[in-house]
């Protein structure tokens, strides 16, 4: 497509699938992609290392920030609260509280010292995990914020926050990332994967990851831990 | 005023003569208060002292997160970039790209962990330096964006962003201030106050903090450096 040549994104990039297939998206739109990761003391630490392999897979630039969010605590992904392995109601205990207003905020503050206009985030509303922070009505919001918050706003640069997963079901997501040449074996969603980025088959997260490859006939290249 | 007790709020805290003012503001108006403050690599390291004293002086916990916002760079305030020590026109480089962005989605996360619903943050639109991220209508839309973004908003919880001193000129903020009690000479205004605290009295924020004091016709108890 490369509408967009020479301009400038900063793509949140979490080592999951979602945001692997964001950021092929980003590229293929033709922006130059900066990502951005978070090191906010996550307990599924391979999820960072995925994170760097990722981006170097797509030959994009990445900087992961140190922000420990296990200073607030309330969150079984960052505090002494287990990971539940089977389907709940309401919105689950893995929820970190205002992670993704917090990263978009991060998001934020690099576009505008790199003079960007435009954030991509891999969030979903279809198969998803119930958080309220992946909602189009938030990211809405965030993006009318996001516009009277920053010198670039001021000065009448319009910034947008990209979307490209939100409506896709997690079967699609997966067809369009393999599309775009993602390779997937390198992503970690599992919510407790191990010290190899070997996924617990069991959580949340890996149930909807391991649907959605089913669902889309394409070949699950996820590396399960054995029990 | 008491009408809230038992309430808990978070309260950004500077430890500047501002976010000082906010709270005491907040805990006279009877909130339970847990104060937070951002170590972002600012080069007024005693800032964050003066954080720490402010609190304790009204007895206060204070939660001091490290994210080192040089990672970005683009401002005077945690890069190499002079202070300008004349009053300039537009946004000065003093500006931090999307800090109050950042500062009130760590506070939304704690206050998400507390419970709380309640929010303080010191910014002013009267007598400021022309920081974007200080108006009303960025406040405003942050509110609604953070009323999407939490577990909490999704129960019906209304969570409410409190700018005590928005309307309020500097001589006013310092009346009201003096009124409650609060000990100015712990805080800290100087964007290069040096390793004791003491303020250059040419900076933008100085000129506008000493202007206030002559205006309320308050002593002023800034420490100076001696030239």
């Amino acid at each position: 497509m490369n509408i967009s040549a020479d301009k400038n994104a900063v793509v949140l990039l979490s080592g999951g699938l979602d945001s692997a297939t964001a950021l092929a998206i980003a590229i293929d739109r033709g922006y130059h992609c900066h990502a951005l990761s978070l090191d906010y003391g996550q307990r599924h630490r391979s999820e960072l290392e995925a994170a760097q392999q990722v981006a170097q897979s797509m030959s994009v630039d990445l900087k992961t920030i140190q922000l420990d969010l296990r200073a607030f605590g309330g969150s079984a992904l960052t505090d002494d609260i287990d990971v539940p392995e089977e389907e709940g109601e309401g919105i689950p205990v893995t929820y970190v509280p205002a992670r993704n207003t917090i990263m978009l905020s991060l998001a934020l503050a690099w576009a505008e010292v790199l003079e960007a206009n435009d954030i991509f985030i891999g969030v979903n509303a279809v198969d998803y995990s119930g958080y309220p922070d992946c909602r189009p009505e938030f990211i809405n919001a965030y993006e009318e914020m996001a516009n009277l918050a920053t010198k670039a706003a001021v000065v009448g640069n319009r910034l947008a926050i990209h979307t490209p997963l939100i409506d896709l079901s997690k079967a699609d997501i997966i067809k369009q990332g393999t599309a775009l040449g993602v390779d997937y074996a390198l992503t970690v969603s599992c919510y407790q994967a191990d010290t190899e980025g070997r996924a617990c088959g069991v959580c949340d997260s890996c149930r909807i990851r391991a649907a959605g490859f089913e669902a889309a006939g394409i070949e699950d290249p996820t590396r399960y831990q054995t029990f």
